[in-house]
């Protein structure tokens, strides 16, 4: 059983949907977790959601003590060196150490990236690991990468999301070869902003699954197997369709179709869909949302021990080494 | 009777669904129009759509023969140098030359933007012509500019977006003191890509209405009136939301809830609320959406009438002579 090291502290409901989630995952043998956060607090929260006083001490569930936690207003950088035992950076280290094959955190996603880069460093041929988020689309789903993690970019960055979501896609939507479109304003080649025309022409001559742009409209078209973006607009595509969900669900549930609510709300909260996978680190980590319910907690484990199975890493790794390797 | 000239031959739906509109405007008594394209094609359809053989001349529509059109998939600047009679160079040029108070077009965004540089000039202070589109909100309505523009903006721009948006909620929205938003990735004034921070940095010393970034999620939420980006993203954003909400009515169709479905169409496709005008030129310009139906022109008119009576383009202008007006 792969075990996955949990950032217990993170997102808006820990510890204790952390905590239900994990115990949720291992009762239903899709890993082993290991909790990491102030030890006391969290083995009272699994005492309380197991029914279990004392908690027995069981190989399933491991605790790692880690003082301290960063908060959503911090700034990452400053925050991870002032602490340096935060559940998040000391969650990332078990990776590092080879004592868990991911780590999950549902909170500041900032402080994961610089834990990530920090701790595990990037592959060969990275310079910016992205954020990978799967998304719902007419025929199945969809790779937007870069879903947030670098909000201003330039064109080599985007080829290197391009490489790296190719094979994330591969093993996430499994298809094999995956076409690649480019997010912009337009399918024409002479649509989009400086950044998005120079990453076309760079893309059409070097990537084989590419297929040109995408016009945001198709966004949830399933044109493409993997949606090429900067994190800022990546960011902006995401959370515009989760707002508007969000409200179109209310307006539903007014109508008492809460049926069709639920469905709609799972189709754009990227939690419910698992985790995002950082691509290009040294490692699997895997972000959820920071609103994590347990059961997003549940299903971002589901992801990270599916992820590792499959050997995300390596076929990153293989993928960046050459592009002829995914393109 | 304001006049109105119409790129009669606009929109993929041109010249048919133009003419129909300017007809329906026209008995609703909305404004006077001007229809200008291939003067013996476009008195046809007024002959077949009126049902009037001949067309008689009457005073409230009025041709004016334009022989050119500007195709979707042409570079509009060059476009427009080879065709200096195109229907939408000449329908601009009726507005320079006081002979129509507004343009509306629902053909190429472009050539739309090109023609009005160029032929009317842009207001003083005004480095970048910006697209303001009237989007809803669970609240209302706000106003989201630069809608496409300015794919490529630098700070100046969108301070420039904020004070030509705050003198146009104040007409579109009948809000007395417009709130202003930054459209972003959190509302953290730390959060967003380099120009969203310089912005921020900009507004916040300079805008009286200014409240801050906008989260990307509360898009559609009414928290600001007046929410700014870039061209690029403000082009995205309205695009994912029109086409999660194109696919999510077809969902609800496919269970017989077309009146929900044509709401929610309704909600996103701003052609249905009007048009946009193009803030900053020197005159009355408004943009269709390019699948504009006769419903979708006859509202444009509307829109382009009411702005016209309400002295958009003074109120710009007298916005832009200084930041204690408006801001």
């Amino acid at each position: 059983m792969v075990r996955i090291a949990v950032d217990a502290m993170g997102g808006d409901f820990a510890p204790s949907a952390i905590v239900e989630g994990a115990i949720r995952a291992v009762r239903a043998h899709v890993c082993d977790v290991t909790l990491v956060g102030p030890e006391a607090e969290i083995r009272a929260e699994l005492q309380r959601l197991a029914g279990a006083d004392p908690w027995p001490e069981i190989p399933e569930i491991d605790v790692v003590d880690a003082p301290d936690r960063i908060e959503m207003a911090e700034a990452p950088i400053a925050a991870l060196r002032k602490k340096p035992r935060a559940s998040i950076r000391v969650a990332t280290e078990l990776v590092a150490h080879g004592r868990a094959a991911a780590v999950l955190s549902a909170g500041h996603t900032g402080a994961t990236l610089v834990s990530a880069h920090a701790v595990l460093g990037v592959l060969s041929g990275v310079e910016r690991p992205a954020l990978a988020v799967t998304i719902p689309t007419r025929t199945g789903a969809a790779v937007l990468v870069d879903a947030g993690a670098n909000v201003d970019c330039v064109p080599s960055h985007l080829v290197q999301f391009a490489i790296m979501g190719t094979a994330f896609a591969r093993v996430a939507l499994g298809v094999a070869a995956p076409k690649i479109g480019l997010l912009s304003i337009g399918e024409e080649p002479g649509k989009g902003n400086d950044l998005v025309k120079e990453t076309h022409a760079l893309l059409r001559g070097s990537a084989t699954g590419y297929i040109g742009n995408i016009d945001a409209r198709q966004l949830f078209a399933g044109t493409a197997d993997v949606i090429v973006c900067d994190g800022f607009t990546g960011n902006i595509a995401l959370k515009v369709g989760e707002g508007l969900v969000e409200w179109l669900a209310e307006m539903l549930q007014a109508e008492r179709r809460a049926d069709l609510s639920a469905r709609l709300q799972y189709g754009l909260n990227y939690a419910a869909h698992g985790a995002a996978p950082l691509l290009g680190v040294n490692g699997l980590v895997l972000v959820g949302h920071g609103r994590s319910s347990a059961e997003a907690v549940h299903s971002g484990l589901v992801a990270a021990a599916r992820l590792s199975t499959s050997q995300l890493t390596a076929r990153l790794a293989d993928a960046l080494a050459g592009p002829r390797a995914v393109c």
